[in-house]
């Protein structure tokens, strides 16, 4: 079995558990699979889950694509093969409650047509109202996953979370963070290709134990004002995926299935002008919605 | 007084215009306003309206800021002088009934610190249900303005638009278009700095007589199914700007007011993993959602 093949088999079923984890944790609603092709080459099982107990709307993602790169992406990427291949499971979970975090997660393995190989990926949580001590839980159980692979990885890859999920024109971070890698390869870690594929495949199974505990909250009531707040704060979701996101613009300008992609976005989102925080918690968010804070 | 002066002043009156129509035309909310101040230099006139008898959330703007231009600007707008002039009137209305149409204005005036200028801007309309006779009259009103200035603006203007006002990743027009034209001066259009001026001012002048056609069908009710199409419709209004609209990204680049620019995005929206029309009248929208579509 070649290294692609041995990706792609991991990471479907990855996919499968992590499903599974989540029907559980959610308690109503399953996930809906519907498989696609990709006209120039591969495709991928999307499968969205709505209308449960805790996620109103949900969707993890497999896909695996191959072909030739647009040059518009062999520009971003500065690389100049052609072929490639790229494989990954990609998650963005909006809850029903205010008072649990969105989540997204995403493990994705490159190879090009010259042998060149990049892992990435990353785990950021998103509170609607920021909860030290759950953001301090969150950072911890990725540092724990990062640390049984390098000693290096959590702090390069925390900071490069803070840079990678913010929303410059409002000069806030997305959430608090998490952590972000990319272009990842033995020269770059000091790991093996495999033991690259062992640790994406860790961090995507550190997801569905800490969303566990990040759900606690979601048995208290909503306030009208609360659920105004959530709103808003999606719509901060949605300029970020719309206008950063690098996986997204690579999904768009490689004529990704543009349901798949665009899964990340809320069922629903609000826009107010010029909103000012309401209350304390509100503000006491958007204080912490900032770079190098240490959650540990 | 300068060019530059003459093309703000008539810009100003041109939004105080604006503001009086709709408002009489809304007959319930008015615009609030906020004038604010460029760090670079420069600053603007955001009047918003919320909550209105016909307008949900909806923004006239006016701004004129001047400084040196970013690099990233320069590169795209392909220029090489730093100091620019900038002034506009922008406009997005969301209408509370999903029976009367999103619509857009803008017209614009940009000069380099050489003396190089042009005139860019645009009306384009965005039906939650296409309407072809109500299409056509907003396409004739347009044409007539167009005709006296140039037989050829009206022709190239309208398939400007159908291919600006587009969303790739969808394959689909924003919605039955209008006109768009950009960096337009004296060589390009066979008209004076000062007829371009006066052609500016007289496609703003057309915008609310145009709305006010547009929305007669405002007071029919509205279905709850409707009212979730209308947040659809809104969905891919929010891709589009988000995505690709260069004003949006010229203002978030050039460090422009956040509130003012964003303004665009509507008070609700929605994203339902992979809708399919659940109607004859939404269908029918879908199929006409094209672009080279002749109105007239």
């Amino acid at each position: 079995m070649s290294f692609k093949d041995t990706v792609q088999r991991k990471f479907e079923v990855l996919q499968n558990e992590i499903c599974d984890g989540l029907e559980k944790l959610d308690g109503k609603s399953y996930f809906k699979e519907d498989r696609w092709k990709r006209e120039g080459g591969g495709g991928g099982r999307t499968r969205v889950i709505q209308d449960g107990d805790l996620i109103e709307k949900g969707g993890v993602n497999f896909s695996a694509v191959h072909g030739s790169l647009p040059e518009s992406v062999k520009n971003s990427l500065e690389v100049k093969v052609n072929d490639f291949f790229a494989c990954g499971v990609s998650i963005v979970l909006h809850p029903n409650s205010p008072h649990v975090p969105i989540i997204h997660m995403n493990v994705r393995y490159f190879e090009l047509g010259n042998g060149n190989y990049w892992f990435g990926g990353g785990i950021d949580l998103t509170p609607h109202y920021v909860d030290t001590e759950l953001a301090r839980d969150f950072h911890s159980k990725l540092k724990s996953t990062c640390d049984r692979y390098s000693s290096q990885f959590y702090p390069r890859f925390k900071v490069w979370a803070d840079n990678y999920f913010f929303n410059h024109h409002r000069n806030e971070t997305r959430g608090v963070g998490g952590i972000f890698y990319d272009k990842l390869d033995d020269s770059k870690s000091g790991l093996t290709k495999e033991e690259l594929l062992d640790f994406s495949i860790d961090v995507g199974q550190t997801f569905v134990p800490a969303y566990e505990v990040q759900s606690k909250n979601r048995i208290f009531p909503c306030t009208e004002q609360e659920r105004q707040w959530q709103l808003i704060r999606r719509g901060r979701y949605v300029e970020f995926n719309l206008v950063y996101d690098r996986g997204t613009k690579f999904g768009l300008e490689t004529s990704g299935r543009v349901e798949s992609i665009l899964m990340s976005l809320p069922k629903e989102a609000s826009w107010l002008y010029d909103y000012k925080p309401k209350s304390e918690k509100e503000r006491t968010t958007l204080d912490l919605l900032r770079k190098e804070v240490d959650w540990l």
